[in-house]
């Protein structure tokens, strides 16, 4: 058992010890392996929590993990593989033998199972399957049926329903005597004779209930119902919404098929807030633990889209180069508009995003929201343009033209970009297109594209 | 009860509602509030999850919400307000009577508590608490003692201990009598006689084990003990390692004085993920329902940066002023190896900071990360130096000098934008900065000034 009980202030060293495993201990299991010794070492690794064995093992190299995993296939709790990386994961489970894996599969709850079973190849997949009773391997291939980021393949087929007129005692003899139980969980759910959810009873409820008391007194009618082929991040937005800690999965009939529990809803938000963060930047999705070749061949095409920005910025420079020759001067300050636009559009185009998400954006206050951010954009607009503006004054020895030039453009392309970045996610959204993936780019576009051409544009209607 | 059969396709009528009242409901609402007509509306609005009513208020006007919290304050359930939005709380909480308030305290687990009386004002604060029993004035006191976004914050007091010597049957008993039980638990917690947790019993597998059964017997040794000053996100991080529904909160001595669950996880992680995506776009936090010139003053410190770093770079134009009088074709792409950079940059460094959040980059393997960063970045940049140049030789009617000087901006940017991608978020964690916030306008200066530095450098280098 580990204990924490030091207050603040908290060191690095209490930091790196408050969950998994130190690099120290990493180190020394690495040692030991290079030394052939790590039969000593196995007891006080199979000690710790299942968790940190995972973790233990994506950190070693992977002719390192191979060898621990070889070593502690025959000991170790197979729930250590739903700990594992996803990277690890697919790269270690294809090594175990088909008779660790069919272990596995049996001891595990269904949700972890698949996972597992996902990593592998077809041929490989209907092997493993082969080698289980007819009865584990329907549980599962149902699973694989339902398209991957659906409940469907979100849930565990352990659950536990009873009908409404049991009393606590027969339930309680039920849990007692099962052997198909999931390994945690929070509720009892109470289903019609069709085996459609009417109900359910926490387990802290069933507890302090009378023996004799029935399910039909005892149960919430607010049960909250997912059908399989829901997408995740809606089962997700489900759960926060409610706080719930189980739900029931349905079929197409309405009949309970299994359950969803708060600890993958943690891993789908936790997901989804990594996906929103990587596409705001230009990335597919993580592709840390890649190699070089696969990771230019992601990156890059989100690249192009910066390349055309480039081309067509050029294009816009050459319509003006009459103005340049006449004035360099000019081109001290071109790509100021440019710049400031652009973070002024993705600070509003982010808000704007974040409020979708939260639902705090509606249909009925997006033309409140629209005026806000033309408002705020008009003061920074302002604000920084007088600033620049007066700069640029000071700073070509008082050509007070450029200074006009760069105050009028920064302040046209300012509240341009906070029109863009309110509008444009809104009628991505509408269009049923996701905002964060390709937003933050059609935004730099224009924005950069307008910054140049009005700085441009002034100049040589006013200048020249 | 509310039940959804379909499966795919799912049109949008349905994904509407799926969770949530929807807008239909809430005009509805609306019109009877401006018509004077609640009366007849309130029993359906109380029909509703608590978690619909707070989202229906939150989505009315504030004059509207005040009108119906007024009608609904005597018979909701005080849990309604613990499902409000932030400003909408915070908003409403101060015009909430003492009477009806201390009601809502006293009904509430504590953390939700403690969350409505840090809306009030100190003055406000004193005059509820003063209205509370001193049992119940203690359980909050001590809580706000706690800085926010500590463990000691998060947690409720409200929590089942129990000496490891009892049997199943004492513990059912005590739940069955005690009055101050959380409203959730998902496990029991045993502890030694300093109040020392030593071990947890899911209630799943309580209900399993026979009357006569010491806690002894049935625990789990490996509790995950949370000391009250860890920071929130830490305890988030523990919650997602091991998989947690619950786990004990103890003072400085090391005794349990309260719990924390994984619905007050979700939405710590919801709310680092959205810190950390606005951080990014440069935004403190969500501005969305603030008004003009609150998000005016928040917005243009961050864009402070952007200006200097403009400034920075016309005078860096400004140095090369004869190489642009010369050749004024050389402007054309001039914006282009900034904007590149900036996106590898962006791109690099948003995977290098989540996979520090993953707690996938260690200190083993950062110059591992940092080769591979390199290559990638010098295989984009041999990509679109090589197109780039290309076209702009074919651009300038076969100027091969300024092809060759993009060409050789691009590609050193590029890598150079990688590297910094890389290392800025290195070595501001281990200055122990927080990488999403000054991170990006950093990054972004460097990528700028060098972009044009080095093309106008190499211009003026080799052409002149």
């Amino acid at each position: 058992m580990e204990i924490h009980r030091q207050m603040s202030p908290l060191h690095d060293e209490e930091e790196r010890h408050f969950y998994g495993v130190t690099p120290e201990f990493v180190a020394e299991v690495s040692d030991h392996i290079k030394a052939g010794t790590l039969n000593g070492l196995t007891p006080q690794i199979l000690a710790r929590h299942n968790a940190d064995i995972g973790d233990l093992i994506d950190q070693l190299e992977p002719a390192e993990q191979e060898i621990l995993v070889e070593k502690l296939a025959g000991s170790m709790d197979p729930e250590v593989l739903t700990y594992l990386s996803d990277a690890t994961r697919a790269f270690l489970i294809p090594l175990l033998g088909t008779k660790v894996l069919a272990g596995a599969l049996r001891a595990l709850d269904s949700d972890d199972a698949v996972l597992l079973i996902s990593d592998l190849e077809p041929e490989q997949q209907r092997q493993l399957l082969r080698a289980l009773s007819s009865r584990d391997r329907a549980r599962f291939e149902e699973s694989l049926t339902f398209p991957e980021e659906t409940a469907g393949r979100l849930m565990q087929r352990e659950i536990v329903c009873v009908p409404a007129s049991w009393t606590v005692k027969q339930v309680i003899t039920l849990i007692k005597a099962d052997k198909h139980l999931p390994s945690n969980f929070y509720s009892i759910f109470v289903v019609d004779t069709q085996h459609h959810p009417i109900g359910r009873v926490p387990l802290s409820e069933l507890l302090r209930a009378g023996h004799t008391a029935r399910m039909s007194d005892l149960m919430h009618d607010n049960v909250h119902i997912i059908p399989a082929m829901r997408d995740e991040e809606d089962v997700a937005g489900l759960f926060q919404h409610y706080g719930l800690t189980s739900a029931p999965v349905v079929d197409e009939e309405g009949r309970v098929i299994g359950m969803i529990t708060v600890d993958d809803i943690v891993e789908v938000i936790e997901e989804k807030a990594e996906q929103d963060i990587l596409h705001m930047a230009g990335v597919s999705s993580s592709d840390f633990g890649l190699g070089c070749f696969e990771t230019f061949a992601r990156r890059a095409p989100w690249l192009v889209a910066t390349m055309f920005n480039g081309i067509i910025t050029a294009l816009v420079i050459q319509q003006f180069e009459p103005s340049l020759s006449a004035l360099t001067a000019l081109s001290f300050f071109m790509p100021l508009p440019a710049m400031m636009g652009g973070n002024v559009g993705l600070q509003v185009m982010t808000v704007i995003i974040r409020a979708m998400a939260a639902r705090d954006l509606r249909e009925q206050n997006t033309a409140k929201a629209l005026r806000k951010e033309v408002s705020v954009g008009f003061l920074n607009g302002l604000l920084f343009s007088t600033l620049l503006g007066v700069f640029a004054y000071w700073f070509t020895g008082g050509n007070w033209q450029i200074g006009l030039v760069l105050f009028g453009a920064l302040l046209w392309n300012i509240v341009w970009a906070a029109i863009a970045g309110c509008l444009l996610p809104v009628m991505m959204q509408r269009a049923q297109l996701d905002p964060t993936v390709g937003a933050g780019p059609i935004l730099t576009v224009i924005t950069d594209i307008l910054g140049y051409a009005i700085y441009l544009m002034l100049a040589s209607v006013w200048l020249l």
